[in-house]
């Protein structure tokens, strides 16, 4: 497997465009986008759990009940949730314009917003938008629709791999954004797969699952899961491989594996990007008698801003890791449990190692810090990936609709 | 019932002193305390639920299993905690040293630690300073050791109440100290409450837990339980009323409510002091279909990073309360769900009110704000006290033990 440029349109038959909508009042960047597959393609997703679901959210899960997409439109500035039965009739809208302006049914159009909740579209832009969108698609505009897609993010996420599948060369191309209301619960933040391999729905759909749970669900930047979470993917089977489905189980899972790197790449860099971060952690639990007390575990630990705060100004206080694993309902014994950052163990037999202090300071100055807990309790394991909590995540959010 | 002075020490046949013993290197303020009844009291306690537990907590929960102590040792800068088999040496140790300044057996003191995990406690200042303690033990430092227990806070956190119990009078005193490393389960902090009320254990005990439920663990700064919590109780009978007990009803449930009262203020003292706090917020949830929901609503609205950070930012960011609620787990139906700030509804019937902006600006500039929700699905209702989050709590948390 390698990986290559070109982000989602590195696979055959994707072309993409971008253009400044003003979404945003004032906005000076591009924040309305288009991805499109030349061919009607496999398509599968997986959507925020939150109750409160955006309407592109419930939109875009309508149109993918036959399995069936053809186009993404995403915009970024303003999430069309909270807004009634208007921000409905908007977000239908928007997919009905764009079916019509590419000459598909509007079914095989998904829809995709962030930004602010609470606020009205400004549909006039988004509408006289859409020509212009359609007019500059190109297999050029990959990384155009992983700028677009913004919010607060400062680093554009976009990754694309190939691999040979029997004879053929299958593409995997991938846009997404993160930042803040980061914490995955089934999926979060928005992300985009587009691929040239030819999957049946059933394998598509189970792949997505499987690798949206060890990517995008294990993650966090600030624990508030988003109301407009998704992850989709389009597959046009433009490579011409032969078809995979569960039961080719060498090319399923050579696929999957595919698919779980550019996913795990992205979230690993949405962590990073977190609001405020400085710094990637992550947080690594084994030895938990079951998965649901390592998931308990290292999310407790990962979502603590206590920890957080720590890391960020790189003082090994490691107490905040022991109160944490104490308070998440994990199982866990005083006497058995083992803590480390990175390879250098700091707590261990129920008391501290007296690790040297200037070791774990060496350590925390780093850009990327693993934190390593082993509960002696089984065999579960769980890892996540979240990012440090500094001053500049409450400027970002103190403010945000101004 | 009215508000008096005095603190711990209010209520007769208290004394208290406090003493700066330097736990903290370079420490200038006092940092060691005793509360000490001149007759051994009723005891109860509610002690934190972390499964990592301080050395101060095994030994107290210990101490309390006859329900009779007499003396309270207190420190702050260090919290005895995940120091081993020498931890739990020391805490005894200092329990028994104690005990003998008083002439009293080592099984009616309580010790109760509060500051840094991981680290030993510095023993030979603990026990240089307990003569000087037991010297200085007189009514008129009760405020002393409200300040003495105090770690980051800012503000000390004591309150006394007096009330008519039959013919007698009854008075009521605590200190509490809170920050950070706060959200309770069962409970939090530290709090230590004297009365001269005559009680019997089963009945304090229930009165201590019923409060601490709508108390302390109705409060969150920054979700994280420590593992040092632990509400006290001393209940020396000096007041002479006819012995309170779970069946004498009126007179049980006037301690109690005014034990309520006492315990509410602290909490919501300890909310507004929380670690870069500039607001106290007071969150309500009501039309809850059952309490477990009312809890999970109030609760996920609480810990929210970025509902803290838009009400310091004074921005009325309600989508943020509406994407909480609806991460919560409580049932939650869109149309129904009603958000107030204050009076002043936001969103209602599933869209925004379009409230004026200039108005939510006006509560939010407030130094205490109420978020109103109604679920509008049942009667069940839960409120819960928080503070803002500001870059403050990131600079305090960063370098804590620097």
């Amino acid at each position: 497997m390698k990986i290559v440029e070109g982000g989602v349109c590195a696979p055959k038959g994707f072309l993409a465009a971008a253009v400044c909508a003003q979404i945003k009042k004032n906005n000076k960047k591009n924040d309305l986008a288009l991805i499109f597959s030349e061919a009607p393609a496999i398509a599968a997703g997986v959507f925020t759990t939150n109750k409160i679901k955006a309407s592109c959210v419930k939109i875009s899960k309508e149109h993918l009940k036959n399995n069936i997409a053809q186009a993404i439109i995403v915009n970024s500035g303003n999430a069309n949730c909270c807004t009634g039965a208007q921000g409905f009739k908007d977000a239908k809208q928007t997919a009905q314009i764009v079916a019509r302006a590419l000459s598909i049914q509007p079914g095989k159009v998904l829809v995709s917003s962030t930004g602010v909740i609470g606020k009205l579209m400004p549909m006039a832009n988004v509408i006289n938008n859409i020509p212009k969108l359609v007019e500059n698609l190109n297999i050029k505009n990959g990384a155009d629709v992983a700028v677009a897609m913004l919010t607060t993010d400062k680093v554009k996420k976009e990754v694309a791999v190939r691999f040979k599948l029997g004879n053929n060369t299958v593409n995997i191309g991938a846009a997404a954004k993160g930042s803040g209301m980061i914490c995955p619960n089934m999926a979060t933040m928005l992300c985009f797969v587009t691929t040239d391999a030819d999957i049946e729905a059933k394998a598509l759909n189970s792949a997505l699952k499987y690798c949206a749970e060890k990517s995008f669900n294990s993650i966090t930047v600030d624990g508030d899961t988003s109301t407009n979470d998704m992850v989709l993917i389009l597959a046009n089977g433009a490579s011409g491989n032969k078809k995979i489905t569960i039961n080719t189980k060498s090319d399923f899972e050579k696929f999957r594996s595919a698919l779980l790197e550019v996913m795990v790449y992205l979230a690993k860099m949405i962590a990073k990007d977190g609001e405020g971060a400085t710094k990637l952690v992550e947080v690594s639990v084994k030895g938990a008698k079951t998965d649901k007390d390592a998931k308990l575990a290292v999310q407790a630990v990962s979502n603590s801003s206590l920890v957080k705060t720590a890391i960020y100004g790189q003082d090994a206080n490691w107490g905040r890791i022991a109160a944490a694993l104490g308070r998440s309902g994990a199982a866990l014994i005083e006497d058995k449990l083992v803590i480390s950052l990175d390879n250098e163990k700091i707590f261990s037999k129920g008391a501290p190692t007296g690790a040297d202090e200037a070791v774990l300071k060496d350590i925390l100055s780093k850009d990327e810090i693993k934190i390593n807990i082993n509960l002696g309790l089984g065999k579960a394991s769980a890892t996540m990936w979240t990012c440090d909590l500094s001053e500049e995540y409450i400027r970002i959010n103190a403010k945000y609709r101004t």
